[in-house]
């Protein structure tokens, strides 16, 4: 399993990534899952991937290769428009699960691959694609401008809560690692380090990359303030009325819509039988 | 789908379950699925199920049925342990499946239901069961004092971070109802009203129950108050290196553990290529 975050801003891209990969729990190993294909100055991509391990290096290989060759028609550093970009990538990981298919007979292995492709080519908006194994994508949505591949569940609703085109890009990178965070306690196939990839906006180039072991400082620091934080934030939710009500400095809360205790409780005989 | 959850703390037991039951996203309806079964002042038991409909009433009915009659002699009225009233129920269960199945050539319907059984009888601790389709069961543990059923990725990292065994028991419900609050945002085969159930330790009666919807107050409260909490516990996270170092609140963040910048992208040409 993986789980790879890409996450949209006014400001700029976020890219966030594990680095487990598990064929069974007895063959566990670190690979990079973020990978920087650019030309400084002029276009940057980021490609995340979740799935086969072989197939994304083949399309790792070849996008490299024909990026590097003048003769190639369609690459990386020729194409015009994001989509186009996301487009040849899918078109790349569909060979890849073909040519690996020829062979299907011989085994029951996925070779799928799903890939987030994002970057800036110079003159275009930045933006996310999610590809998926067919080799057709998707974008972000204004409404959720975020994408996620791999084990996405545990790490969703904090980016669902969060993640708008206003946060500040260090913001979002925060609330990606915290999403990361969040996946790894509960999906031990998801697992440290954790790669981090900034790049701003008309930057044209990776402004920051991070990669972050649970015992990095920095890690340790923001895993303790978040538990932290999240504990004083429960807590400061609103009382029931039923609770003595402080004085904190939270607007008072709302009266609990409380459903009144069912009459059977009061009774002592014979047993009674509450639907709440 | 159905999301659940029972949580176990010092104080006593907090219960909580969504109410909506799908059979199809054309057929979507309302039912409870937390139901009190208790003798007041005597035993309590609290059912939450996931799953087959049919299956869950017949296991309610005979469980309702048998503690209300006293010739039979296996009943919750009278089990000694909480351990067996969650065989109990896991044997109900398992005969209600054995009776759709006979008739089972006839549909590829999932008949399994897996429940949770938590309560207390008196001169016992509270006790909180997860009653698989099988019948078989396993309690919470003292690392993990909650169990979920049904849809539980979304919910679970909140649970994971904020309940330990001391925790308030209001406070446990507050973080019950944030957990269902994430799921249903996620998952719309979870829905509202929500129903909490708390059961304050030796009091031996439920002594508060819920029914919010997304508009009762204090559910709007809760949902408002927790974005903007949760907006400023990202927001408070230790800041990378690179931030311009503001005083805050918090201790100074330990410095990140930054990768360097690849020398490639200092490079205009040839395209580079990163690894991160």
């Amino acid at each position: 399993m993986t789980y790879c975050v890409a996450i949209k801003v006014n400001d700029g891209l976020v890219f966030a990534a594990d680095t487990r990969t598990a064929a069974g729990v007895d063959d566990v190993r670190t690979y990079n899952k973020l990978h920087v294909l650019d030309v400084p100055g002029e276009r940057v991509f980021v490609i995340l991937s979740a799935g086969n391990l072989a197939t994304t290096q083949y399309v790792l290989a070849y996008a490299r290769r024909e990026m590097n060759d003048p003769e190639v028609r369609t690459s990386l550093r020729t194409v015009r428009h994001m989509f186009d970009a996301a487009d040849y990538i899918g078109q790349l990981s569909v060979r890849a699960q073909k040519q690996a298919r020829q062979e299907e007979g011989y085994s029951s292995v996925n070779v799928e691959t799903t890939m987030i492709l994002g970057g800036q080519i110079r003159g275009e908006d930045p933006a996310i694609y999610l590809i998926y194994p067919l080799g057709n994508c998707i974008a972000a949505s204004p409404e959720t401008p975020f994408l996620q591949i791999g084990e996405i569940k545990y790490g969703k609703p904090i980016l669902d809560r969060f993640v708008r085109a206003h946060v500040k890009l260090e913001d979002a990178a925060r609330c990606a690692l915290v999403s990361l965070d969040s996946t790894m306690r509960s999906n031990i196939s998801v697992g440290p380090p954790v790669d981090v990839a900034i790049l701003p906006r008309d930057g044209l180039r990776i402004s920051h990359t991070l990669r972050l072991d649970f015992d990095t400082p920095y890690m340790a620091a923001l895993k303790e303030t978040w538990a932290r934080q999240l504990a004083n934030a429960i807590t400061a939710l609103p009382k029931f009325d039923w609770e003595v009500q402080r004085s904190l400095d939270l607007p008072a809360p709302a009266p609990a819509a409380e459903i009144p205790e069912t009459p059977a409780s009061q009774e002592q005989t014979p047993a009674s039988f509450t639907n709440v």
